[in-house]
C-alpha cells in the first residue's frame, strides 16, 4: 500500500495500465446493452418483466378513462403521417415502450405516438383530453421509477421525433432545442462550439433533453454546476387541454411575473409536456483531470471531500464515491480488458474531476491537494489519469455500476439525499437485513447477489442498488418501506433525482408533509382536471 | 493614455491612489444615507413622495377590502405585544413603511405588524384573508419598482423582527435562518464560519434574505453563483389562509413532488409570506483581485467579456460594466477624498472580479488576461487593487451609481434584460428621446440631469437610471412605454432583476404572452382568492 501511495506522493502522476475503449464507446454499449436485453427477451425463453398491473394487483385502472377505439386512431391517423403512429395488439411490437430499462415494470399500451410537431402534438393533447384518453409522455425511456412507461393501457406519447436544435448563442452560452434531442446529441454539438451541457449521466446516450428537464436530472456535475431549476431558462410546455405556453425567449435574468417552468421541472410528465427547451450551458473546460483514489473508511469519504472543497474549489466538477461491493460487482461486468486501476481492493473509492481554464494550474492544485492527502494517510492509493482516455475509463468504473448491479435479472434502486454523515449507514443497515432475513450471498439460491452503494458525495445523494439475481415480493417487502421509514427518520428525501414515478407515488409522505403534499395534488387537479397526464403516479 | 495602459502592461499591477473607506463603510452610509433623507423630509420643507393615489389616480382603492377598525387592532392587540405593532392616523409616524427607497411612491397605511413569530404571523394572516384586509408583506423596503410598500391603506407586515439564524452546517454549507435576517448580516456569520451568501447586492446592509427571495433578487454575483432558483433549497411559507408550508428540511436534492418553493421565488409576496430560507451557501474565496478598467466604446466592453469568459473562467465572479456618465454622475456624489481611480474618462468602465482558492494562480490568470487585452488595445486604461481597501473603493464606483443617480431629487429607474448586442442601444435611444425634447442638460430648469447605463453584463442585464431634478409625469409619458416598447422589440425583459411591482404591473405584456399571463392570472386567484396578498401590484 505504501509502495502504491509513495507513487502519487512522489511522482506526482502515476501511469495506469492501458485501457482499451473510451467513456463514449462505454456509453454506446450502454445503449446497446438495453436493445440487445429486450430482443433477447423475445428470442429466448427468458421471460420479460411481469405486467406492472400483476406485480401490483392492488392497482386498477381507472373507469373514468376511456378505452382507445377506431375512432380514435382514425382521428390520431388525421394528423400524423403513417410512420409516427405504432398500433398494435401483439405486446412485442411495443416493448420498447411498454417496457422500462430496469425491467421491472410493464405496460400495456397498444399505441405510440410520435408526432414531429409541437402542434400536432397540440392536437393530440386536446383530443385526449377531450376524450378522456390516458397519455404518457415518454422521453428516452431511461427512468428508474417507473415513470416513464405505461401502467395499463396509456397512450404514449413519445418526444423522439422533435429533435431538433432550435439555436445557439455562442456569447450568451444560450442552447435552445426540441425535447426529444438526445442529451449526448446536445452536447456533442455544444462541444463543437467549445461549450458542454450543464448536466451529464450515464444514460446520455439515450435520454432526451426533454426528459432530464421533466425529471429534474441531477447527474455527475451538479456539484459544479448546479440544478437545472437555475441553468434552465425557459420551456415550451404543451398543457393537458393542448395550449401551448412558452417562456423559450426568456433571457438569463427575468422577473416578469411567476417562473411557471418551474412547474414543469421535475413533474414527470404529470402537469403537461415539455416540448421544448432553451437552457444555459457552460464554457467547454481547456483541462480535465480524474483521480481514482482508495480510502479505508466512509469518515475518510466525508474527510477527503471537505478538504477537496476547500482546496480544490473553484475547479472540483465531481466528487463521486463507490463502496468495495460497487467494484466487485462491475468488475464482473466490464469488458475483460478494462484492467482495475489499482492492485488491490479497498473499502471506498473516491473519483475526483477537476475542470479548469490551466491545465498547469489544476495539476498544481490536485498534486498538492494529493500529496498532503497521502502525507495525512486520508488516502491510502490512488492513481491520477494520464490522457483522455485513461480519463474515460476511470470513470467507466463509476458509470457501470447501475448496468453492472442491473445485469443479473434485476436490481431494486433506492436514490435518496442523507445528510452526509449519514449517507453510508442506510446501505450497512440494508445488507444487515438481508444478511438476517438470509436473502444475500454468492449462492445461486440466494436471491439477492449483493447491496451495494455508491453515488455523489457533493450533493449528499446515495445510490443503493440491490442486485438480484430475479425481482421478488418477498425482497421488496425486505426493503419497503424500510428504507423510506430509516431515510424519514435521517431528515433525507426518498427521491434525490430518480423522482417518484410509479414506484414511489404511495411513499411521498415519507419526506413531504400533509400541508404539501395537499398543495401538489390541488395543483396537479386544477392543471390536469381529467387526470390524463401519467397517471397512477407521482401524486 | 498608452503610458497608463503601459503600467498595467509591465509592471503587471499598479498602485493606486488612495482611499479613505472600506466597502462595509460604503454599504453603512447607503443605509445612513436613506435613513438621513427620510428624517429630512419630515423637518425640513422638502417635500415627501407624492402619494401613490394621487400620482396614478386612474388606479382605484378595491371597495372588497374592508377598512381596519377598532375591532381589528383589538384582534391584533390580543396575539401580539405592544412592541410589535405600530398603529397612527399620523402619516410622519409610519412613513419609512409607506415611502419607497426611490421616493417615488407613497402609501397611506395606518397599522403596521412586526410579528416576532411564526405562528402569529400565521394567526395574523389568517385573520385578515377571513376579514377581507389587504396586506403588504415588507423585508428591508429597498424595492426598486414600488412592490414593498402600501398603495392605498393596506396593512405593512413586516418581517424585520423575524431575524434569527437558525443554523449552519459547514459540510454541506446549508444555511437555515429567518426571513427578516438582514443579507449581510447572514453573510457576516457566514464569513466567520468559512463560507459567503451566493448572492450580494448594494443594499445588503438593509434588506432581508426573505425579501431577496420573494423578488428573486440577482446581484453582483449571479454570473459565478446562479439564480437563486437554483441556490434555495426550502421556503417556509405562511399561506394567505394562514397555513405554513414548510420545505426547509430539504438537502440538496430532493425530487419528490413539484417544487413548489419556485413558486415563492420571485412572486413579491403576492401569493405568500415567506418566514423561513434554507440555501446553499458557498466556500469563501481565498483569493480576490478586483481590475477597473476603461475602453474605447460598448463593443469592446462585449469583446472584454467574451475574453474574460474564456480566460478567467471559473474564477470569474463578476463582470460589471459603467458608461461616462454613470461616473460623472457618480463623481459629483460620492465623498469628496475619493479619488477616481483613473487619471482620465472614457467612454466605458469594466469592473472584473475573480475569486479564487489560490492567489498565486489567480495574479497570473489575471495579469496574462490583461497583458494581452491591453497589446490588442481592447483596453485602454486599468488599475487592479492591491489590497482589501483598494478592491472595496473599486467596488465603490459600480455600487454608488444607484444613490448618485437618485439623490438630486428622483430617478427613473429601468432594470431590463436585453440580448448582450443590443444592451447598450437603449441608453443610447433614451438620451436622444430626451434630447429631443429638450428635457436633459446641465441647467437647473431642464427636468433631467442624465440617463445613464450600467450593469450586469455578464447576464444580460441593463440597469437604466434616468437621474432627475423631480419627478414629473412629463418626463414618465417620455420614457413609458417607450422603453418597454423599446425592450419588447428586441425580445428582451422589462424586467431583469427589480421585479413588476406597482411600476410595471401594466406593462408585463410587453415579455409575456397571454397564455403566460392567464396562467398567472388563474395562479394568483387559486391560491388567493381574496386577493389580500400585495394588491395592486405584479399581475
Amino acid at each position: 500500500m505504501l509502495r502504491q501511495s509513495a507513487r502519487i506522493a512522489s511522482a506526482g502522476i502515476v501511469r495506469q495500465a492501458a485501457f482499451s475503449s473510451s467513456r463514449t464507446a462505454s456509453r454506446a454499449v450502454f445503449t446497446r446493452f438495453i436493445h440487445a436485453s429486450r430482443t433477447l427477451s423475445m428470442a429466448t425463453p427468458k421471460p420479460g418483466p411481469k405486467l406492472t398491473a400483476e406485480t401490483y394487483s392492488d392497482i386498477q385502472r381507472s373507469a373514468q378513462f376511456k378505452t382507445l377505439n377506431s375512432d380514435d386512431l382514425e382521428y390520431f391517423q388525421s394528423i400524423l403521417a403513417k410512420n409516427e403512429i405504432i398500433h398494435s395488439r401483439d405486446p412485442s411490437d411495443l416493448e420498447g415502450y411498454n417496457e422500462d430499462w430496469m425491467r421491472k415494470y410493464r405496460g400495456q399500451s397498444q399505441l405510440v405516438l410520435r408526432p414531429k410537431s409541437v402542434e400536432h402534438l397540440a392536437l393530440i393533447m386536446n383530443y385526449c383530453n377531450e376524450q378522456k384518453l390516458a397519455v404518457v409522455p415518454q422521453g428516452g425511456n431511461t427512468d428508474l421509477v417507473g415513470a416513464s412507461v405505461p401502467v395499463f393501457d396509456e397512450i404514449v406519447l413519445s418526444l423522439a421525433n422533435l429533435n431538433k436544435i432550435r439555436s445557439f448563442d455562442p456569447v450568451s452560452g444560450i442552447l435552445k432545442c426540441d425535447a426529444g434531442v438526445i442529451l449526448e446529441t446536445a452536447d456533442t454539438y455544444l462541444r463543437e462550439n467549445g461549450h458542454i451541457f450543464p448536466l451529464d449521466l450515464g444514460a446520455k446516450g439515450s435520454c432526451h433533453v426533454g426528459g432530464v428537464c421533466a425529471t429534474n436530472a441531477g447527474g455527475l456535475r451538479l456539484l459544479r454546476y448546479g440544478s437545472l431549476h437555475g441553468s434552465v431558462l425557459g420551456l415550451e410546455v404543451v398543457m393537458p387541454n393542448g395550449e401551448i405556453v412558452s417562456s423559450m425567449d426568456a433571457l438569463r435574468k427575468d422577473n416578469t411575473g411567476y417562473d411557471l417552468k418551474q412547474l414543469f421541472i421535475g413533474a414527470e410528465g404529470t402537469l403537461g409536456v415539455i416540448t421544448g427547451v432553451s437552457i444555459l450551458t457552460q464554457p467547454l473546460p481547456k483541462a480535465q483531470n480524474v483521480a481514482f483514489l482508495a480510502v479505508k473508511d466512509y469518515q475518510a469519504v466525508q474527510d477527503v471531500f471537505v478538504k477537496a472543497k476547500g482546496e480544490l474549489a473553484e475547479i472540483l466538477s465531481a466528487f463521486e464515491f463507490m463502496d468495495k461491493r460497487s467494484i466487485q460487482l462491475t468488475k464482473r461486468h466490464i469488458e475483460k480488458d478494462t484492467a482495475f486501476p489499482l492492485e488491490e481492493e479497498y473499502p471506498f473509492y473516491v473519483l475526483i474531476e477537476t475542470s479548469g481554464s490551466s491545465k498547469t494550474h489544476d495539476d498544481e492544485k490536485l498534486e498538492t491537494f494529493l500529496e498532503s492527502a497521502m502525507e495525512s494517510e486520508l488516502v491510502i492509493d490512488g492513481t491520477i489519469a494520464q490522457d483522455k482516455t485513461e480519463l474515460q475509463n476511470l470513470w467507466k468504473w463509476r458509470e457501470m455500476i447501475p448496468e453492472s448491479s442491473q445485469c443479473q435479472g434485476g436490481v431494486y434502486k433506492y436514490d435518496v439525499s442523507l445528510p452526509l454523515k449519514d449517507l453510508y449507514s442506510l446501505v450497512t443497515a440494508v445488507n444487515e437485513r438481508l444478511a438476517a432475513k438470509d436473502l444475500v450471498g454468492a449462492e445461486s439460491e440466494k436471491p439477492v447477489i449483493a447491496a451495494v452503494g455508491y453515488g455523489h458525495v457533493g450533493d449528499g445523494n446515495l445510490h443503493l442498488n440491490v442486485a438480484t439475481r430475479k425481482y421478488s415480493k418477498e425482497i421488496e417487502e425486505v426493503l419497503e418501506p424500510f428504507v423510506y421509514e430509516f431515510v424519514s427518520q435521517k431528515k433525507g428525501s426518498i427521491s434525490a433525482e430518480h423522482g417518484l414515478g410509479f414506484q414511489k407515488k404511495k411513499y411521498i409522505g415519507y419526506t413531504r408533509s400533509d400541508a404539501e403534499i395537499n398543495m401538489m395534488k390541488d395543483l396537479k387537479k386544477h392543471y390536469d382536471p381529467n387526470g390524463i397526464m401519467n397517471p397512477y403516479k407521482f401524486i
